[in-house]
């Protein structure tokens, strides 16, 4: 969606302006404003805050104040409330911090079941790199990541970071949709659809990195496809831009049982050894998957500081026969976060799935059903994806001081009734559809289930017409191959 | 819904429809008024209808016409159709069989979340053997059962097969509810909440029995507990009564590791050896879990007929550290559905979350992504699960002569946009919220996602009386034990 039309879309829109008076007669929140403005006071009250902070603190009927974006202070049941805020009725809510999605690529949301149950190099060469060849461009992009913008932010994802081309389109798409993101060049050593090579890629990164240093939600930073794509001297200048900017810096590692060969091949090394060796192992590197490790690749993570995004779902679906070693890594002291992957290959971008999964694996893997307590699972999806992106001054609890990045789930369905314990409802009950509200720095850009800063009906009006070219060329190439 | 209604709804125009949607969504009391009479003829049309017949039909833009309860016809996107017959508006929906749960304990909704992430004997021990023991009356499971089918007919389960105690209560509530279920006498090797001892469960069985069984909904059953826990000869007298009545027979197989041991302890046989001997390897006989199976199991199973309800979630959960061999029971032609087990070990009853688990749980275990498909596990969640039960005749499918057991499903937002393949869909992307509407015999039990037969905002406040009880009582154990 462009400026132009976002504005005209935000003016006019007679539908959305009557659903919104019909909504707001049966309401069950009190609606302060619609989207507050980002400078406005908040007071969301009566709800069961669940803080994520060190001590786990859960305050039952307790309050959170807003205040320019950020979070000000939070007050227990009985507290006095300051007068003259508007309030945000939270009853019945579990106000949560907004939740961190470490790794994904957005646009390929577009390609979400085109092709799946099917060995790897089939899917990538018969479905998604010919649609990709031919499809990926700037619109592509702007529309695929606003699509899944919109779902990941109504499933309560408030946070991301993206992996793939055209840039300055995904970014657009992310602030159009309100949500905060991680996105930046993305070296790879063959032809993508933006650049044809990784210097082209560099040229002007420092450019991007400049323009988003100092943006309320867009968080620019790099990323290096993968030691076995790319040349190692292409991944160094990626983590030092990355450096320079003390911006985060992605990067796939050990996801499949053969990249250590190929690494060791071109590079000597291992694969996180060869990491280690350009200095890239520092906090803010976002180790993606991270399945094949070995005790001293652990070490080396914990020593440097790096951090890794678990993708359990994208990795099963895959039939990747090992799981990540995600309690040891965390029992090494490594931040540990959660990542939907793209939807091509998950095929959803909700994290209460993730969690879901996350937390049974592991007792599967480890036959153990104490391991990855509810708690521990809810803590990567918040603040452990906020240490793995190095954001964690600012995002991932809901102390005060940090932005206002605030979801409200609402329990009251029978299938989360009756409520024991917050994190087990969080973690092996609630889906991404019980979110109710979210806030991103402190603006409401959902609210009673909908987004409010984009036309969700013309974005998929939008990707229904990809669809229809992705078909196209996929026929084409399928004829083509006959 | 009733006739007129749902005319003046297909006359209407888009705006009247809007604010008719909109109001509908403020109320919270149910109508049951509005649900159409099982003998009413209604034609759902417009959507995408996914047969699961053997040849995977599916009509996009097709119609199902429903009459008398039962499924008439299919119409494809040319055929004519009927006049004077009341339309259900099917578009931008994937309308399916209803969804087969094939194992659970219902009422153990009401201690969901109560304790998660312990040891076995721990959980059991300390919490939910002391909780049932004070509170499983009557009341427990009328209102335990009743909340769990309201949990599974709002997300797709049309059909499921309970065990648990007083079955009575049980089966009144899941008439209440309007969903189809199994239920009937449970013996179990020592006193339970409602009989001492599995002759005095038995005593009046026959009873049970014959009352129900020509219900339009409600499927006499019988189950006994496990072999581990419940006397050879009693398991027996149990199986002997669900091949007098023709009836479905539960049985929990092969879960864990020692079953086996402890089987041949007691009969000589192992578990599978044992059920056979006993003739209790028919058709209609429900092997739950069966983890821990040798060649040899698998082959008795096939050639007695009875079918496995394979329980991915719960076993995950649980620390399990083997997988059901889904991959060589489907391969040798059992009958392969799914269950969610108790809400208490899972924690939730939603088929769509059992669907993603089970398909990437095979792929991961059998290291390879071709393992089980997007559209066998659809058929596992329907046909299959109609098959383990030998219902096969009446439900699975929407082939014309089946009961009406219909579910629409609402494929209308980012997060299952754009759609390329309807099994993809609706096993790796779609989630119980999804569901629309759900017609079980022909009647309209949820419409607008919400439950029309009973008032759930009224059961949630029965579950948190029942939730204050647990907690007092789980106190109390945990004081004395000190």
């Amino acid at each position: 969606m462009s400026h132009a039309v976002t504005q005209t879309a935000a003016r006019a829109g007679g539908g959305l302006l009557l659903a919104g008076i019909l909504l707001s007669a049966c309401s069950t929140s009190s609606d302060a404003a619609d989207a507050a403005p980002e400078d406005g006071r908040l007071l969301i009250d009566g709800g069961t805050v669940v803080v994520m902070d060190d001590a786990g603190t859960v305050l039952e009927g307790g309050a959170v104040l807003v205040d320019g974006g950020a979070i000000a202070a939070l007050l227990d049941a009985e507290a006095a409330r300051p007068a003259d805020v508007p309030v945000l009725d939270a009853t019945g809510q579990l106000v949560i911090p907004g939740l961190v999605n470490t790794h994904g690529h957005a646009a390929m949301s577009l390609l979400r079941g085109l092709a799946d149950d099917l060995p790897l190099m089939t899917w990538l060469n018969e479905h998604i790199f010919p649609a990709e060849a031919e499809l990926v461009d700037p619109d592509f992009v702007y529309w695929g990541t606003l699509l899944s913008s919109i779902e990941m932010l109504k499933s309560g994802t408030t946070t991301f970071a993206d992996m793939y081309y055209f840039r300055d389109e995904a970014a657009r798409a992310t602030i159009d949709a309100g949500i905060r993101a991680v996105i930046g060049p993305h070296v790879i050593g063959f032809p993508a659809p933006d650049f044809a090579s990784p210097a082209e890629t560099l040229s002007d990164a420092a450019e991007f990195m400049e323009r988003y240093r100092d943006h309320p939600t867009l968080i620019p930073g790099m990323a290096a496809h993968s030691l076995y794509t790319t040349p190692l001297d292409d991944v160094r200048a990626a983590a030092q831009l990355a450096i320079e900017y003390d911006a985060p810096f992605q990067v796939h590692t050990a996801e499949d049982a053969s990249e250590s060969a190929t690494a060791t091949e071109l590079t000597g090394m291992g694969v996180v050894e060869a990491l280690a060796s350009i200095g890239a192992l520092r906090p803010g590197t976002v180790l993606a998957h991270s399945i094949y490790l070995t005790d001293e690749d652990i070490e080396r993570i914990a020593a440097g500081g790096a951090g890794v995004s678990h993708n359990p779902q994208s990795n099963l679906k895959l039939g990747i026969p090992r799981a990540a070693p995600v309690v040891e890594l965390l029992a090494a002291g490594i931040a540990v976060g959660l990542g939907t992957d793209g939807a091509a290959s998950n095929n959803d971008l909700d994290l209460f799935d993730e969690m879901d999964t996350a937390a049974k694996l592991h007792k599967f893997t480890n036959a153990d059903p104490t391991a990855l307590p509810a708690e521990a699972v809810f803590r990567m999806a918040t603040m452990g994806g906020a240490r793995v992106l190095n954001l964690h001054d600012r995002i991932g609890s809901l102390e005060p001081g940090k932005r206002a990045d605030i979801v409200l789930l609402d329990t009251r369905r029978a299938g989360l009734t009756p409520l024991y314990n917050v994190y087990s409802h969080l973690v092996y009950a609630a889906r991404g559809s019980d979110v109710s509200t979210a806030l991103v720095n402190g603006r409401i850009v959902v609210r009673d289930g909908r987004v409010l800063m984009v036309d969700e009906q013309e974005v998929m009006e939008r990707a229904h017409t990809f669809r229809d070219r992705v078909r196209e060329v996929v026929a084409r190439v399928a004829a083509e191959a006959r």
